[in-house]
């Protein structure tokens, strides 16, 4: 199994005692008086640090993933544990190999934890080639790859037999599977955790649940890569609203399967429109489109009519990364695209 | 000014586009349908992103720390802001000075990030020598001095001109002026950052507000500092819901003055108790004290008696940090102490 990088090996977990008690003198908290009347926060005893293990929402987690909350660490957003993951294995210099473009921050993780992020083209559809990524793998032999899957800022969906020939090729690197966009639509390789010793998949409750606000992400993998990882996990990473309202929402997970498939039915709507107004429109199974057009201003224009589309620059051609809003937001779109075009 | 560890000197922000809109497409957020009855996730919305700048926050931890907005970044509690600047600042194998006992995590952060922390021991009375910490500092030249003030676990407290005569002396290195527990009776030095731009403050509202569930934590320091930091902090590092209940909290901070009396009013009652007792009790500024008894074994057999408080061996003794409770709550510990005694 692949270890942590040396100058953390001997880390202990931070101590939290988590015994029954009547009375608590053992972490310096002090009486919530300030916001005494708000209900909620008597609900979650707002004066006391938050279940650094986050019992409740893990359980609730394992039941929606279907694996054991030993299969699973939260954090301040999936992109808290990614960021975990590349400090704690990598040792300086080290590389880790993903596609570009993807997730921008991936290169901020990597630079922070003084590791090299190798970046593989994407082909010229934005489409990805498992085989050159392993053939890269097992030339720069990387310490992590890193596999967004679907991919953002493109959208493309890797199929989960090429995502399991990668894990099967590449098992001297850690894989951090990115799976933050695959409830809508595409098939989660979390099931694989317990074969493959070195997967980690990252998912959130910030798409397809809705709750971007809370930052509510977490990894999920085998049971002894979670216990190597909660080694250098910082204690109370997750505050106690944030797991409150997400046990909430796993309460209602039952929900998500429709509202993905309505985001699956206004993606196609959406994309036909915008081929109709000449734009490219690569092939999406998240909740966004990524598109190109001759006008390189769009961006710009639609800001000043109160419409906030992304904008990425690739090799000096602008592309556009837009959300699947609702049909109402989508027809606004439109509207204004038809009134600039 | 010293300079962020050369990795991370190209790294730009995290974009997050901050003007109006009438339609938000930028970002793959969904809505929130999961917990649209909730009325407080309502008013946040909960499908988007938090402010990553945190702006209403900042502006109201300003009034209460008297500085510009500027002058502050929040995270997700102190803890992650400490981490943030020790990896941003130290190189492989740079030092960090800081006293022993002091908080447990400066060492994980300093491992996380490949620093040394480097220990210089209190006096046998927990009390500190600025000159010692000013002389080993000139000795091995850390990038970071960390003094946490009052300390933690010892609440010993260094007089404001002491801190300052430490700061003069070491202006080659970032100070980390640790102040979690400063409300509780010590003067701040919150009101020194525009003149030393080497120091930085970091301040909670875990301890004095009673809200450590929330895990709101900041830095304060100078402008060039802030923005220097700005460059290496992880978009939306605090959510939605712990930015607006501690904005919440700062509008009542005028409450915050009569309750840290009332807390240094029991922490002197049950010092004297605790004496009574046959406890060692070290002079404490904070909300805790920290004690020393012939028995070693009164963590445990408190905590079968439903009362935690933490227990912190040195040198093979066994101390004691006891948060100060309320009065029925310090009751109930001395009763249960005098049973066992």
């Amino acid at each position: 199994m692949i270890e942590l990088k040396r100058s953390v090996r001997n880390l202990k977990p931070y101590f939290v005692n988590q015994v029954p008690y009547r009375v608590k003198m053992d972490a310096n908290e002090t009486k919530n008086y300030l916001l005494s009347q708000e209900p909620l926060l008597e609900k979650i005893e707002a004066n006391i640090y938050p279940d650094s293990d986050a019992t409740i929402l893990r359980q609730k987690l394992a039941g929606y993933y279907g694996c054991k909350p030993n299969n699973i660490m939260v954090g301040n957003g999936s992109s808290d544990m990614i960021n975990l993951v590349i400090n704690g294995f990598c040792e300086t210099d080290d590389s880790v190999l993903s596609f570009t473009p993807s997730f921008s921050m991936y290169e901020n993780y990597c630079v922070m934890a003084g590791a090299k992020l190798v970046k593989l083209e994407c082909n010229a559809d934005f489409s990805v080639d498992i085989t050159s990524l392993v053939d890269k793998a097992k030339e720069i032999k990387p310490k992590i790859v890193i596999i967004c899957n679907p991919n953002n800022p493109t959208g493309y969906y890797i199929e989960k037999r090429d995502v399991i020939e990668a894990i099967e090729e590449l098992k001297d690197s850690i894989i951090i599977l990115d799976e933050a966009y695959i409830d809508f639509g595409g098939e989660s390789c979390v099931d694989l955790i317990n074969q493959y010793d070195n997967l980690i998949a990252m998912r959130t409750l910030s798409k397809a649940f809705g709750l971007a606000a809370l930052r509510v992400g977490c990894m999920i993998a085998n049971e002894a890569m979670i216990n190597r990882i909660w080694a250098i996990k910082f204690p109370y990473n997750l505050n106690a609203l944030s797991q409150y309202y997400g046990a909430m929402a796993l309460d209602r997970a039952y929900e998500v399967a429709g509202f993905v498939e309505e985001i699956a039915t206004q993606r196609e709507r959406l994309s036909e429109k915008l081929k109709s107004l000449n734009f490219e429109v690569y092939p999406s199974k998240a909740n966004f489109l990524f598109v190109k057009h001759n006008r390189q201003d769009l961006f710009e224009l639609l800001s000043e009519r109160g419409i906030l589309i992304r904008k990425m620059p690739i090799n000096s051609i602008t592309y556009y990364r837009i959300s699947v809003g609702s049909e109402k937001e989508n027809k606004i779109l439109i509207k204004e695209l038809e009134e600039i075009l």
